[in-house]
């Protein structure tokens, strides 16, 4: 890969998701030569990919260009890589166009969808982690509407119309929510020739309450708001199988369905040279100490979902969700810096923000630290954060002109069927 | 295909353009039973494909759902469909899902590009007639860039970042002049690490001026806006042929480049059934007289692009846009209720409201009937006109906030490669 060496040391970030992006801000304006690298040219916008799948946003609006983010910065090189293998040994990493040296490696790779290990399931049901895997989700469910107007055998018409949604955490909880709200809002208009009634929603959720890392009150208080809706809430159910039409749990239910969302967990995007057990703990993340340094390195290290720091209060490492990742990415930067001037480093301390989800238009909940609360105000507080954490003010504004447009109109306009899924 | 018989005459719709949309729009509150078909499930407003393609707009606000256009209309409905043949005999159209019986029919399949038969060239050029197509080519000309960064061969490089757009029309006017902001403003910041002065922009036009259904004086200060704006304009030269990597014309020159756009010209999209020698005359159009029947039918019809009505004015038939499309529509509504009541047809008469192109930044050329201006005033009446004519308030919110965003910064942030194309 061809960078020119300077005098100045050389960071290689791998990932522009929350923690890589906080990162290379952090670093922009010192003397380090950085060179971030990503498969996409692109930071999403996690948090929203449930609204690109239901129509509310177009995914351009969650999306923003990695490259201009960067743009002001000096000493700073993008490129457009997978990485393939790390090499610690030799302090390099090799991607699909070349291989690079780096002084200091920081591994934000983020995490992907864990299927724990059935290929059946990961072969058949969708995945929401990236904006094309959320474009896919959306093609499929207005294909098996249209398809559902055209069969005239009833369980295959059902099947079209259900949807069951693997998952009670904040994903799946805000993508049933949001289908419930298609539902009524746009399916009785759009199809005026087909009893959309019988559409079902499903969420299957495998412990005793949904949205698990919240507050009892929240989770509770989003059951209701997802049954007022319509949803149908399983819990104590694990789905053990799906062949592409029939879902199986660990008990006497199975759903036929045509769209199984698999959200019941990710696990960390981990690289080849930092996978070996040595490094690697629950959820496929790597270890680090409280200085994001990897075990064994003092210059390669780890954050954001890849990352697990196991401190007292979260034995098993922080809640894979932006805000560690940002902190994270944020704290590392200095501390770089501190390494590089040979000064003590400083540890990491998660400063957690709370937790919030949205269930439906004015249904949302929140916690707070010393604070929750659930309902409209949550709702507009949870609009708020949004907005604000998202990069680019035309993003922001976008999103608001859709946002304000869907609640006065009970609309969403962006289903279209841009690149079938179904009849690719 | 299962639509119910009701007591209302039937009329089949092919194709959700300007022409079908207009039609069905006018059919929405009489008594008529509608069935439209489209291959998508959304309205394209064509016109502003090339700022998809050069990431100034996102695709989802130049859609609109049919389902939603139809939404409030009885006895409408929409199926996703692509009409396979056309049974002239028997009444009925064959689909990819289903047959369906007509009492009265309406081609509005619209336009296709046309490679002239060169297979080579259809290969290897970027054609810009749908949505898919055109995030396409977004996606080529960012990867060309990415990759130009990572060569040392400087003809490889340069071939990367020329971009040969033939054909000098409308879309190949503006997509220049957009791709010659793009390589000023955006470029350089985008890429400090590549010399993106050497990116460069030609049109190769056949005939003796670019904008050819425009005035002189509009054709003339279009190719003064290219000029200044950096972009070669070739006039008098035909290309021959393209092989993935040279471009070769009719004269010495010859371009090596990664990136060839067809915009040399449109076919009408026949179907079979209606595609023999006896209804399709020049440009694959399919003939029509004066009420837009289809020569020796009475009940079926062509509107749009697909029909060649030919006037003393207009011997080939009406420019392929959107007004004759619209007008046509529009005029056919009228003339259908006309026939079911056994009325005497309105001929059509074309009511031709001038042409526009937009080069780029505060540079336009409007022709209306009685006056032609160029420069900032025509920019301006450029965009009313078409945030005006783009359907659904949402998509003008958005558009109109992307415009002025990009207004002020000098900016077109949808610069994502979502699905990759060379990568594929």
């Amino acid at each position: 890969m061809n960078i020119p060496r300077t005098s100045f040391p050389r960071i290689v970030i791998i990932g522009g998701g929350f923690a890589g992006v906080a990162l290379a801000k952090k670093l922009s304006k010192q003397e380090v030569q950085v060179v971030l690298m990503d498969k996409h040219n692109y930071h999403t916008f996690q948090p929203l990919l449930y609204q690109v799948s239901t129509g509310g946003l177009e995914p351009d609006s969650i999306a923003y260009p990695i490259r201009k983010i960067l743009k002001d910065f000096p000493n700073f090189y993008f490129r457009l890589a997978s990485v393939e293998e790390i090499d610690t040994k030799k302090n390099k990493v090799r991607t699909n166009i070349g291989d690079l040296k780096f002084d200091y490696l920081v591994v934000a790779s983020g995490s992907k969808t864990n299927f724990f290990g059935n290929t059946e399931i990961e072969k058949h049901s969708m995945a929401m982690k990236t904006i094309p895997q959320s474009l896919n989700l959306r093609s499929l469910i207005l294909e098996n509407f249209e398809d559902a107007l055209l069969t005239s055998d009833l369980n295959e018409r059902n099947a079209l119309m259900n949807f069951v949604i693997v998952g009670g955490g904040p994903t799946g909880v805000e993508l049933a929510g949001a289908l419930a709200e298609i539902k009524k809002g746009i399916l009785p208009k759009d199809y005026p020739d087909l009893d959309t009634r019988s559409a079902q929603i499903h969420i299957v959720q495998s412990g005793d309450c949904i949205l698990k890392g919240m507050s009892a009150k929240a989770s509770q208080k989003a059951e209701d708001f997802l049954e007022k809706l319509g949803v149908h809430v399983w819990k104590n159910v694990r789905v053990t199988n799906y062949d592409g039409k029939m879902v199986t749990t660990d008990s006497d239910l199975t759903f036929e369905t045509s769209t199984v969302v698999w959200a019941a967990g990710v696990k960390g995007a981990t690289i080849k040279g930092l996978d070996a057990e040595d490094f690697i703990t629950r959820g496929n993340r790597i270890m680090v100490n409280e200085f994001n340094q990897v075990k064994g390195f003092e210059h390669i290290f780890a954050i954001g979902d890849i990352a697990c720091m196991a401190t007292d209060e979260h034995p098993y490492g922080f809640p894979m969700m932006a805000q560690p990742a940002i902190q994270q990415g944020d704290q590392l930067g200095d501390n770089l810096l501190k390494i590089i001037e040979e000064k003590p480093l400083k540890p990491f301390v998660y400063k957690d923000k709370g937790a919030m989800a949205t269930i439906g238009r004015n249904k949302a909940v929140v916690d707070l630290k010393n604070w929750k609360f659930q309902g409209v105000f949550a709702w507009y507080v949870w609009m708020f954060v949004h907005l604000f954490f998202l990069i680019g003010f035309r993003n922001r504004m976008v999103v608001f002109v859709n946002w304000v447009y869907n609640y006065v109109r009970f609309d969403r306009e962006a289903r279209l069927i841009i690149r079938p899924f179904k009849r690719n």
